[in-house]
């Protein structure tokens, strides 16, 4: 069964006459100049960032809108590749300076990003500003952003329905009690199995995200990469796996491209509750899993919905028994 | 659905007159003795070795027949537990010396174990004697031993319809050409995803399996520990989740009680096609899980066949989308 094809695709110019209650997403975090070598290659100052990387992929199942911070100097073509998506592009500020920018390099075996430089330029005055009508946005997607600057986000909006945090170990170990406060504000939280294990303070990643549950979240869902994704739900633990057919290019933005996907599928179908989690999953390995088969947004920003569609059903056959 | 309880259970007194064509299984391997130190406590000199955890894994699903080899101090105690599972001794050898003994240890996050000691003791002499009526058995496990042994043991049987194999990294290493030669002769090769990338050559586990695969065997299988299980059949690849509310005391042998939940349900079922190896990873899983739960063959020689198919009915709902 061709699931995503009996759902209402995103056609963004009949969006306001459709009869399924799609949702607006509302994404808050960096979009930057990234430089990453890998044993594919190497690709100097490609868009990056985790509001541009969740944005592509969630473009694919609802309207989204987008807060950050460039500098002027971030290439015109790239405001023209997110408006070609429907990005909303009111809330990114544009300011005098130069853009964030991150260089940084995989090992054969892709185990982890090594940094080499950050530079945070225009970033480090970041204040979100969210424009008045993003603000009844009913998803949120709270980037890896400085927590204070997530909370802050959350405090402009109004009775969202949903909204998802994603955060990192630098931030769990300098920020550890804004982490906590935000996790009492978040009804998803996303951590990969380090920053779970960190957040939990034990090395076993089941009872991590129990405990990291218990600090606030209605759910929890750690993504471990090729390992696949696990949801904490109340007693309820979901496990999917990865996708297994995808050549890995350049793993970065995986992560925010599952997250475009998770609440990309909630807000397409309305319904961005519990129930929903465990397709919404699937849809975020599904987009994680393009993301990884090249730099950048390459190949994230050139799907066709059947290929989408295809995975899915993949998915299905690939955990039948 | 209680899918084991609608299957025959298994009742030795009555393996002959059941109408379900139930298989018989040989196992060749080591049993030992122990002494283990994990974060959860120690234990001196309790039984171990690949035979000893498959054997009594498998022991619940049709009846076992077991090579190896003891020395005379070998406990009493634990040929009763064996016999009491009804495990079949007459291809024990008891030879005059001492009995292999290892001893190791894990870390607070059981990523490997250390090993400290390993005495070969009578195992250095080991040659594998098969039983003529053993030589009928339809499944046969080639536990972790010298490929030139799992061999010999392939030349002393007659037209098994199933052969399984388990290896090691120390194998792969000095005796790569006799892992090669098995792996023409075997119908299921069973890794660990080190393994697995060690004997592929490559970082990519998915990219290990096929070649592998493309090695001879018919099916793969990387057991990846708390991340799962993976099956490469063809093109078809398969992905199992680990039991996700294990508590880890002590994992030394969980992946030989793995392969007696996936070789005793194939021969429960007198179907040890490739059709039945899905389900055949699953109670590998669930086998595993209990292996983990307490040192040596403390909790699975305990089992009650309902806490067997409590965890099969766990398993559907765990990756339900």
């Amino acid at each position: 069964m061709n699931v995503l094809s009996s759902m209402p695709a995103f056609d963004p110019a009949s969006k306001h006459d459709k009869e399924c209650p799609e949702m607006e997403i509302l994404v808050v975090g960096s979009v930057g100049l990234d430089s990453i070598t890998t044993p594919h290659g190497k690709r100097e100052e490609v868009v990056g960032g985790s509001a541009s990387h969740f944005a592509m992929s969630a473009s694919y199942f609802a309207p989204v809108n987008m807060v950050a911070v460039v500098g002027k100097d971030f290439p015109e073509e790239t405001h023209q590749l997110f408006r070609r998506h429907k990005i909303d592009l009111e809330g990114l500020q544009i300011v005098e300076g130069r853009t964030f920018r991150w260089s940084g390099y995989y090992n054969i075996d892709y185990h982890k990003a090594y940094t080499l430089e950050t530079q945070l330029n225009v970033f480090s005055d970041f204040k979100p500003v969210i424009p008045d009508r993003y603000q009844t946005a009913e998803c949120i997607f709270l980037g890896n952003i400085d927590p204070v600057l997530q909370l802050q986000v959350l405090d402009q909006v109004k009775e969202p329905k949903l909204v998802v945090g994603d955060t990192m170990n630098f931030w769990i170990e300098s920020k550890r009690d804004e982490v906590i406060a935000l996790m009492k504000r978040v009804d998803v939280m996303l951590l990969n199995d380090q920053e779970a294990r960190d957040l939990g303070e034990t090395h076993d990643m089941i009872r991590a995200g129990r405990r990291v549950l218990g600090m606030g979240p209605r759910a929890v869902v750690i993504k471990k990469g090729e390992h696949g994704a696990v949801l904490f739900h109340g007693d309820e633990i979901f496990i999917a796996p990865a996708y297994p057919y995808s050549k890995v290019v350049d793993p970065t933005g995986a992560g925010d491209s599952f997250a475009g996907g998770f609440v990309g599928h909630l807000a397409r179908t309305g319904d961005p509750t519990a129930r929903n989690f465990r397709q919404a999953i699937i849809y975020g390995s599904i987009m994680g899993s393009f993301n990884i088969e090249d730099f950048s947004l390459y190949r994230i920003s050139q799907l066709a919905e059947s290929e989408i569609a295809t995975r899915y059903d993949a998915f299905r056959e690939l955990t039948r028994f």
